[in-house]
């Protein structure tokens, strides 16, 4: 077990959002809102999965929905909490721990905020080890962890508890309760055991994400490259630079989809780069060759600064380093790409790790 | 407290089908189910309001949605009782009586189908004394009870639960997942005490079905009018006998919106009706001038036979009698107008009731 601090709080931003590859929303307001409760006195404590008892009762919380929505109605913190309640109400029992369900944007921070102000510990791990855009594309559910009974609030004071024939249904339906909420929902789900949550888990995100935003800030204060930096720190692989020369973008069943086109530059001079997302990119085509794909993470960073930028902020004449990240290896099952495999979002590719096609190994 | 037969069965469902104003779906389907209910040797069993002790666990079901889905998918007679399961697990408490929380069409057949199952009464009574097609739209509602925790379930097995800040919101929240279910779900909602359903219902609305059920049949029996028949049995007023020479229907926010033009026959030659209905008939227009409008029942039945026929079935050539029926005191006052008067519905008349406009008194 060990305490987050102030430093610890603005490094996970940076390295949540990379994790985030181009989705989980913008980690600014959960980043504030975290903040603000080590302000308030009140502290982060982040265990370890190795230290949680097997019959803990582990409770992953997060945001739902559109996080730009959060921009105008930023929550007060006491909402966040609403849904863990009821979720432990219908569960006739208190959480032991609250655990990010993906690692990207708010979803990193939002469980921070509730830790907090419940005194209880955050578990060192996720159920994507990156973003994804659906509650059932997680490590849980490969596992066969089912997501409800769950839980949702929204800041108003509205509460829903589902219970579902299967964590796809679960979806389906939480998806248009967030949209009556407002956009936005607060969602306790996949109630777990310890036991549970330390087979299924991708471990060490968190921690993982402060080290790569650390890596990233130190690399700047020192004048080194921070892509580098990120590269190095996140075990990754540089795909490409160059400067996006075109976005399209297109709704598709609620979804964001588009794809942004690079031309290369430096090295990647004469080159040609396409990124096709849905909220998170998704596939990577060099000249015409898959050089990552998903569940890998491609993520799109500021040439100079490493800064993410996240799908919706993909605009013409940004000057942009692109990067491969290997996701968990729970994901490179066939059943992991059955949930979230290229062909699950429609791309007619099978899937070949990011090493392999960008490490050349 | 009586037990219900296989006639009062029969009887309940052409009674229930007037009561329900054109709406509250059609009743073959509930009434089916409540007889085989009955010959599978299972007890209907009818409490009065007066009977139910103050601290009774007085629990409304109800099928919501669109009735018409149901005869491409018969419910089973189990998942209605899925709804009241999730309800009591959540309270903690087992209903002492079920209550339907409307009449008219299935939602009178339905609460049957459940209190035999369950081997518990059914109260002679409910929260409209009429259809309507909003979950706020109820006497409970005026009477300060919440329509939340109220419970939800389809066919499938999957569940909700929902605890809004008010009965708008449960509307609202529980209309999207009835959607997402498939167009019908099975809910127990307005869970409250004896006391609070003695002081808030609609009293002897089962019964009165069945009196003007038997009223009708017992004319045709005899070769009487079974429109003189209704109209005496239910209080009401003979508002118009004519043909309708024309339907128009519009889709308004997901509600059947739209009119019948009727040409006067017989004593009403050469007057026109125009008949507003949303789901429901909610106003019926005699030569320019209203002669019954919401919250009091109109209803239009087959001229010979009186059998009601609901506002989806309304077309061109049918010859019908219309028949004003005054709604309960309790949605006369100020409070009760602004939740179910014509104002609430768009239309710019000042509420009058029937026995004035019609009656003349």
């Amino acid at each position: 077990m060990w305490r987050m601090g102030r430093q610890d709080v603005l490094d996970l931003a940076v390295g949540a959002a990379i994790l985030g590859a181009g989705g989980g929303g913008d980690p600014y307001i959960g980043m504030l809102m975290a903040l603000q409760e080590i302000d308030k006195g009140r502290e982060i404590t982040v265990a370890e999965p190795s230290e949680v008892p097997d019959d803990a009762f582990v409770v992953p919380v997060a945001g739902m929905g559109t996080p730009t929505v959060l921009i105008e109605k930023i929550p007060s913190g006491r909402e966040l909490v609403y849904a863990l309640k009821a979720l432990e109400g219908y569960y006739n029992r208190e959480a032991d721990y609250v655990t990010p369900i993906e690692a990207g944007g708010i979803n990193s921070t939002i469980p921070l905020v509730v830790a907090a102000r419940r005194g209880i510990p955050v578990l060192d791990g996720d159920g994507m080890g990156r973003a994804f855009p659906e509650l059932q594309m997680t490590t849980f559910h490969l596992y066969g962890i089912r997501a409800t009974p769950m839980s949702m609030a929204d800041e108003k004071g509205n509460m829903v508890v589902l219970d579902t024939i299967d964590n796809y249904w679960a979806e389906k339906i939480a998806r248009v309760i967030t949209i009556k909420f407002g956009g936005t929902a607060w969602i306790a789900i996949y109630a777990m055991k310890g036991s549970e949550f330390k087979k299924a888990a991708v471990w060490g995100t968190l921690s993982l994400a402060i080290r790569i935003g650390r890596a990233i800030r130190e690399a700047k204060e020192r004048g080194r490259s921070p892509i580098d930096a990120l590269v190095e720190e996140a075990g990754g692989f540089l795909l490409f630079r160059g400067k996006i020369i075109d976005v399209k973008r297109f709704n598709v069943g609620g979804f964001a989809r588009g794809e942004a086109v690079l031309e290369g530059m430096d090295s990647y001079a004469g080159s040609r780069m396409v990124i096709k997302f849905q909220n998170e990119n998704l596939i990577a085509v060099r000249d015409g060759s898959p050089v990552a794909m998903v569940p890998d993470i491609i993520v799109v960073v500021d040439q100079e600064t490493a800064k993410p930028i996240t799908t919706e902020r993909l605009r013409y004449g940004l000057r942009v380093a692109v990067v491969g990240i290997p996701c968990s290896e729970k994901w490179r099952t066939p059943e992991g790409l059955r949930v979230v495999g290229p062909r699950y979002f429609g791309y007619d590719y099978d899937y070949v790790p990011v090493e392999k096609l960008a490490g050349g190994a």
